[in-house]
C-alpha cells in the first residue's frame, strides 16, 4: 500500500465514485427514455471526458481523471478487472449443453451470423480501406479481419436479457437465438484472440492459432471436467459461500493471466473460464447471483463510463462513417441470420426476429472495438462508429422483436407503478369509499371519465369481493376504452371490508384496470400481486408507508423478487 | 486502459488470483486447526512474501509481486479499495440506535476499553521508546498516542461474528459487548484520524481535530438524515438492486475521498459512511448481503494476504517485543474492560467475558498498524508485533468466552458432518437394515460398541416411527456414554418405510446420537434438519448424490441457509 500517495488516493476514490454515480444516474435517465442503460452510462463517461468537461474545464478534468500517475494506473487496474469479470459473467451465461440439443438450426444461424458479416465486412475493408479509415501503420489483412469480426459479434448477455423481458427465454425461438449467439461468441472471440495474438509479432500466426485453439479445447474439456469435480469438494469443505465465490474469481483471473501469457488477450481466458464454470450444475444460483450483481451494478457501469472518458466522441464523430457502419453492420447481420434461419425452416417473421436479436452487440462490441483501437488496428473515428453500432443495435433489438413477434412485455408492477400511482394513508370507512378514491386516481391516469371507471369497478366488486386475504384487496375492471393497463395502489391504515375470505381488515388495495383487448394482462397482473403479497414483511412495510415514495419502494423491491421467482420457475 | 502493458496484465491477474486462492486455502486450514481464518490468510501472504518465496526464489518473487511498475500500482489500487470497503462494511455493522438504549454500562466499558490502554500504553511508549522500537524520525508524542490507540482498538466485526457463533448476539451480554465496541471504534478511529492528519504537517493539529470532528458530526447528523431520505427514493426510482448497490459504493468511496482530501485517512470517511448507511432502516438485507459477501469472500482475504506480502515477518520477528506487546495489550484491555463492566454491575464471569470479547482486534488492528508503519510512526518490528497481537487476541476471544460463560456452539449440521459421515446409495429393504448400516458407522465415529448404538436407536424407533414426511427420516438415540453429538447421513435410492406420516418412501436418513448430558443438542439438531428438509430442491439433490462429497455439499449449503434463517428470526 505504499505506491499511491495521499493525493493519488483522493483522486482515485473521487474519480471512481464520480464515474459510478454518474453512470447509474444517466443509465436510469436512458431507461426512462426507452433506451438501454448502457447508452446512458456511456454518456456519463462522455460528460466527464475530453468531449465535454475537458472542453469546459480542461484543468479540472485533468486533475480528476489524470492520464498518468498512480491514480490513472489505479483506475486502469479497476477497469481491466471489470472487463475480465464482465467476460467471465458473459461466459457464465453460455449453456453448452443446449448447443448439442439445438442442433442444425442453431449451427446455421450461428455460422451465418458470423461468416456473412466477416466475408462482406472483410471484403469491403480490404477494397475500401480509406473509407473506413484504416490507420497507415496497420496491416490490411488484420484490419479487414478485425472489421469483419466487429460487425459479426453478438452480445449473448444482452440477447438473454431481452428474451427474458419479452417472456421468450424458454421458448424454441429463445433457445435458438441463445444457442446461435453462443456459437457466434465462441468463434468470434476465438478469431479475435488469434488476431490480437498475431499482432504482437512475437510469434508466427500459426503458433497463435494453435495456442488459442489448444486453450479453448483444454478449457472446454479438461477444465470443464476439473471444475465440475472441484466445485462439490469446495462446497463440502471450504467456507460457504465465501469459498466458492473465491474459487470463481480465482479461476477467472488465473485464466485471464494464462491467456495473456500465451499472447492472446486476457479476456478470452476469462470468457473460457466463465463457460467452464457456468456449465457446472454444481455452481449454485446464490454464487452466480452475488457475482452478477457486483459485476452488473458496480463493475460494468464503471467500465462503460471509463470508455466515454477515453474517447473524444465530438471530435471523432464522422456522420458518413457512423452511418455506413450502422447500415452495413445491421444489413449483414440481420440479412445473414434471417436467411440462415429461413433455410433451417423458420417462417418469415420468426426468421426476421432471429436476425434482429442476433444484431444486438452490447458491451461485447464495445470491448472488441476498444481493444482493437488500443492495439492500433483502427482509428478513433472507427471506434466511435463501432460504439454507436453497438448501442443502436442493442437498443433496436427489443422493439423489433416485440413488433415482429407481436410480443408484449410481461406486465409487472415494477413497470406499471410510479410514485404518482401510490396513495398511502387513505381515509375510508367502506369498500366503496376506497374504490371511489382509487378509481378517480386511476381514471385520471388513464385519461378516462372517473364515473365510468368507478362504476365498472363497483360492478365487478358486487359480483364477488376481491379481498385476497392477509389484508390485501384487488378491485379491478376491464374497459373497452382503455389503451394499456393502469394500476394504482393505496393503503387504508384503519382497514376496510372487501369481503376477504379470512375476514382480516384490508389495509393494502391495488386497483387494476385492463383493456378488453388484452385478456392476458389482467391475469398476469393479478397473479403477480397475489404472489407478491405472500410476503408478510412486504405487506407490513407497504401498509406502514408514510408517503408515496416509501410505498413504491416497498413494492418495487418485491416486484423484482417476483420476477426472479418466475424466471426460476 | 492504455496504462498497463501486456506483461503488466499477466502479472496483475496472476498475482491477484494467486493471492486470493492461497488466502482461501490457508484460511480453511487455519479454521480446521481451530484458528480464525485471518491467521491462515496472513500466512498465505507470508508464503509469497519476502520471508519465504522471496528467500527461496527471489527473482520469481519479484516477478510475481513486483515493487514498482504498473502491476504493483494496480495491485495496490485493489488493496486500497479493499481496505476502504472493509471499513465501509465495519461501519455498516455499527448500530447507533442501540448506543442510546444501552446507556451507562456500555459507556463505561467502551470508555475504559479505550482510555486504560491509551493511558497505560501511551505512558509506557513515552517513557520507554527504545524498548518498543520508536523510529528515530518519529515524534515521541505521536508514537505514544499511536501505541495507545493500537492497544485500544476492538474489532467490531470480529466480536459480532463470535457472539453470533456462540448464540449470544441478541442477549444482554451480546448487546453490551457490541455497543461498547461501537463506542470504542468511533472514538479510536477519531483519535487515529486526527493523529494521521496531524502527521502530514500541512496544517496545525487543532485544525485537524476540528475538521475530523466536523466530518464525524456531519456524517452522523446531516449525512445520516440525507442517506435515509435518499434510499427510498433510489429504491423507488432506480433499477433494483443495482441502483442501491451503486449508491452504497458511491457514498463509501466519495466519503473516503472527502476524508483523504481534508487530510485525515480515507478509511475514516468510509467508516463514517458505513455507519450512516447501515443505520438507515431502508437499506435492505439483500444489498448488505451482496456487499458483505463480496468484501468477505474476495476483498478482505486479498487485503490480509497482501500485508503478508509486504512484511518480512521472519527478519522482523523479535520475540521479546512480540511477547511484551501481547502481554501488555491483553492485560490493559481485558483488565480495563472487565473492571468497567464490574463497576457497571455485571457479575464476575460475565465481566471477564466482556474483557476478552473487547480484546479481539482482528483486521482493524492490522489496518491501524499498517497505516502507522507506512506513515513512519513505527518500525516494521513493532508492526509485526501488532499483527501478532491482532491475530492472537481474535483467536483467543471465542474459546475464552465459551469457557467463561459455559457456552456451547449451537449444534448445526455444518459443524457435525464431514464426508466420512455421509453414506449415499445404501442398499436396504427395511427400516432396521438402514439403522444397522448407519448405526455401525455412527458407532465407529463415536468410538462406541456398534451393538449398543443400534439397539438404542431401534428401541427408540419402536416407540414411534421417525419419518418426518417428504421422504426424510431421523432415527435417533441419547446415550450416556457419548461425549458429544454424532450425526451420520445416508440415502436409500430404493426407499424404505420408517412409518412416515405421509406414507412417502424414505430416501434420506439422518441418524443422530446425542449425549444424555446435553438435552438441548438433540432438539437443536432435529429442529435444524426439519427446517432444512422443507426445501424440496435440497431433498432431491441430496437424494440424487452419487458420492459422499456431493451429499455433503448439498447439505452444507442448506446448513448455512438454515443458520441465516435462524439468525434472522
Amino acid at each position: 500500500m505504499g505506491e499511491l500517495t495521499s493525493a493519488d488516493l483522493t483522486v482515485f476514490f473521487l474519480g471512481l465514485s464520480t464515474l459510478l454515480g454518474a453512470a447509474h444516474l444517466c443509465g436510469e435517465i436512458a431507461r426512462r427514455l426507452g433506451q438501454p442503460a448502457v447508452v446512458g452510462e456511456m454518456v456519463a463517461g462522455l460528460a466527464f471526458g475530453p468531449s465535454c468537461l475537458g472542453w469546459l474545464l480542461p484543468e479540472f478534468q485533468q486533475w480528476l481523471f489524470p492520464h498518468q500517475g498512480g491514480a490513472a494506473v489505479g483506475l486502469d487496474a479497476i477497469v481491466v478487472l471489470a472487463v475480465a469479470l464482465l467476460l467471465l459473467v458473459a461466459g457464465m451465461e453460455v449453456d453448452l449443453s443446449t448447443v448439442w440439443r439445438q442442433g442444425k438450426a442453431a449451427l446455421y444461424v450461428g455460422l451465418a451470423g458470423l461468416l456473412v458479416p466477416l466475408a462482406v465486412g472483410g471484403a469491403l475493408a480490404w477494397f475500401m480501406p480509406q473509407w473506413w479509415g484504416m490507420p497507415a501503420e496497420a496491416s490490411p489483412w488484420q484490419f479487414a479481419v478485425f472489421f469483419g469480426v466487429a460487425l459479426a459479434i453478438s452480445a449473448l448477455p444482452v440477447i438473454a436479457k431481452i428474451l427474458m423481458d419479452l417472456d421468450l427465454f424458454k421458448t424454441d425461438f429463445g433457445m435458438l437465438a441463445l444457442v446461435s449467439a453462443t456459437i457466434n461468441n465462441l468463434l468470434a472471440w476465438l478469431i479475435f484472440s488469434v488476431l490480437m495474438g498475431a499482432s504482437e509479432e512475437r510469434q508466427p500466426i500459426l503458433h497463435t492459432v494453435v495456442l488459442t485453439l489448444a486453450l479453448a479445447v483444454a478449457f472446454l474439456t479438461v477444465g470443464r471436467w476439473a471444475i465440475n469435480r472441484a466445485l462439490p469438494w469446495i462446497q463440502a469443505h471450504l467456507e460457504w459461500p465465501g469459498g466458492v465465490l473465491g474459487f470463481v474469481i480465482v479461476v477467472g483471473l488465473a485464466s485471464a493471466a494464462a491467456a495473456e501469457a500465451i499472447g492472446i488477450h486476457a479476456i478470452f481466458g476469462a470468457f473460457l473460464a466463465g463457460i467452464a464454470l457456468g456449465d457446472s450444475p454444481h455452481l449454485r444460483e446464490h454464487v452466480r447471483h452475488v457475482v452478477y450483481r457486483f459485476v452488473e451494478g458496480i463493475l460494468a457501469p464503471i467500465f462503460v463510463a471509463a470508455i466515454g472518458l477515453e474517447v473524444n466522441f465530438v471530435a471523432n464523430f464522422h456522420p458518413g462513417l457512423v452511418l455506413s457502419v450502422l447500415l452495413l453492420g445491421t444489413a449483414v447481420k440481420v440479412l445473414g441470420c434471417s436467411w440462415a434461419a429461413r433455410l433451417a425452416g423458420l417462417r418469415g417473421t420468426e426468421a426476421w426476429g432471429i436476425g434482429w436479436a442476433m444484431n444486438a452487440r452490447g458491451e461485447l462490441g464495445i470491448v472488441l472495438g476498444l481493444l482493437a483501437w488500443e492495439a492500433g488496428f483502427i482509428r478513433e473515428r472507427l471506434f466511435v462508429a463501432l460504439v454507436v453500432l453497438a448501442l443502436a443495435t442493442s437498443g433496436a433489438a427489443g422493439p423489433m422483436l416485440k413488433r415482429l413477434l407481436r410480443r408484449e412485455l410481461t406486465w409487472s408492477l415494477g413497470t406499471l407503478l410510479d410514485a404518482r400511482a401510490c396513495n398511502p394513508g387513505l381515509i375510508a370507512r367502506t369498500t366503496a369509499d376506497v374504490i371511489h378514491q382509487l378509481g378517480s386516481l386511476a381514471a385520471e391516469r388513464a385519461g378516462l371519465d372517473s364515473r365510468t371507471v368507478i362504476d365498472a369497478v363497483l360492478d365487478r366488486e358486487s359480483l364477488m369481493g376481491t379481498g385476497l386475504g392477509h389484508g390485501v384487496a384487488v378491485p379491478h375492471a376491464r374497459l373497452a376504452e382503455l389503451r394499456s393497463p393502469v394500476v394504482v395502489v393505496g393503503t387504508v391504515p384503519a382497514g376496510v371490508g372487501f369481503e376477504a375470505l379470512d375476514d382480516t381488515p384490508v389495509r393494502l388495495v391495488f386497483l387494476i384496470l385492463t383493456p378488453e383487448s388484452e385478456p392476458v394482462a389482467q391475469i398476469q397482473i393479478l397473479r403477480g400481486i397475489a404472489h407478491l403479497c405472500q410476503d408478510s414483511q412486504l405487506r407490513e412495510e407497504a401498509t406502514a408507508s408514510q408517503n408515496p415514495t416509501a410505498l413504491l419502494a416497498a413494492l418495487r423491491v418485491a416486484g423484482t423478487l417476483e420476477k426472479s421467482a418466475v424466471a426460476q420457475a
